[in-house]
């Protein structure tokens, strides 16, 4: 592990599973591509998801940098511009929809069942020794004009999947967001036992 | 691993990390504490899952079987019956919501990002030996009430947690359908390559 990744691991009071502790969500991208095994790993992490009635909501449209680069620039120009200054370096660009049309209506749970399949599709990422960081700053419209999603499918996320560089290949003030240390509420501001009323006594 | 844990592990056709593979939703659990250093964890894995803008937008309301009955029959309560029916035995209930105020509005990624707290808390349960089965199957209205919800939390999943009891501890047909076999959609229908007219040839 490198020492950045060292600085940046979860600083927890209990402790975690190592990919999770061990992920976050980085800016710093080198141009690298990925195998198809690794691409498939990937999905399938997405894929055996747990979901409301097993209906498997989610739908994954992606293109690789190297392999498909008009593909890329296309998921790269839904990207708010921010984003776009450095997530051309990734390997990997997606953009994860939630099918929101379930037998007899709508399926309620469609966006969270797709957390649940983009957050393991992440965790694998992270035991392969990549990395990826979501974003929620792109144009869900723009996205559905140059992907030609159905109708039934809300775009809800971009994510960029890659190899990390180093922070200094970043501009300010990315460079500096990109080695500052990680934070998150204590547990007492989330965690309650019994009712909402009561903070649980985890520390 | 029992037979029944490799019976219903993942059938993967590329391979994914082993707490995602071994990953399912049970409904036989026998009833057992756990520790307060494994409620730590479960609930440390969702602290430090990713969310937009670090907002953390999750909120849990647990009670333990053992430790609190009367909180733990409040969080049963609220289930469908068909879940009461089984669910009892966990070794711990929880109802997961999103807190869907922001800074200046709405915050439209927050059942999202629950999701993946929840993904990254049941992948820290399946590390640990547990299982963990999320229900939609629950009245959101009833868990308002008697959890003391504040108006801006949407409750979003029940979840039971515990360890894994034998198949034949349930009734019909619960029983049969702990045994049968987990199913999925191939790849080629959630993953597109280039645009949502191309299932990606991942097999």
């Amino acid at each position: 592990m490198s020492s950045l990744d060292s600085q940046k691991r979860a600083d927890t009071a209990y402790p975690i599973h190592e990919h999770l502790a061990a992920r976050w969500s980085p800016r710093a991208f080198r141009q690298a591509s990925l195998g198809r095994e690794q691409i498939g790993s990937l999905f399938e992490a997405a894929r055996w998801s747990a979901s409301s009635f097993n209906a498997q909501p989610w739908r994954f449209v992606y293109a690789e940098r190297s392999a498909d680069p008009e593909g890329f620039e296309r998921i790269l120009g839904t990207l708010m511009d921010m984003n776009q200054a450095w997530a051309r370096n990734a390997s990997l660009l997606m953009i994860a929809s939630a099918n929101t049309v379930a037998r007899g209506g709508t399926n309620r749970k469609a966006v969270y069942d797709t957390g649940q399949a983009v957050a393991n599709l992440v965790t694998q990422a992270t035991a392969m020794g990549l990395h990826a960081h979501q974003m929620g700053g792109f144009s869900g419209d723009a996205a559905r004009k140059v992907l030609a999603l159905p109708d039934e499918w809300e775009p809800v996320v971009a994510v960029a999947i890659g190899y990390r560089d180093e922070p200094d290949t970043l501009a300010e003030p990315m460079a500096e967001r990109e080695v500052s240390a990680r934070e998150r509420e204590p547990l007492s501001a989330i965690v309650f036992t019994g009712t909402a009323n009561s903070p649980a006594a985890l520390g």
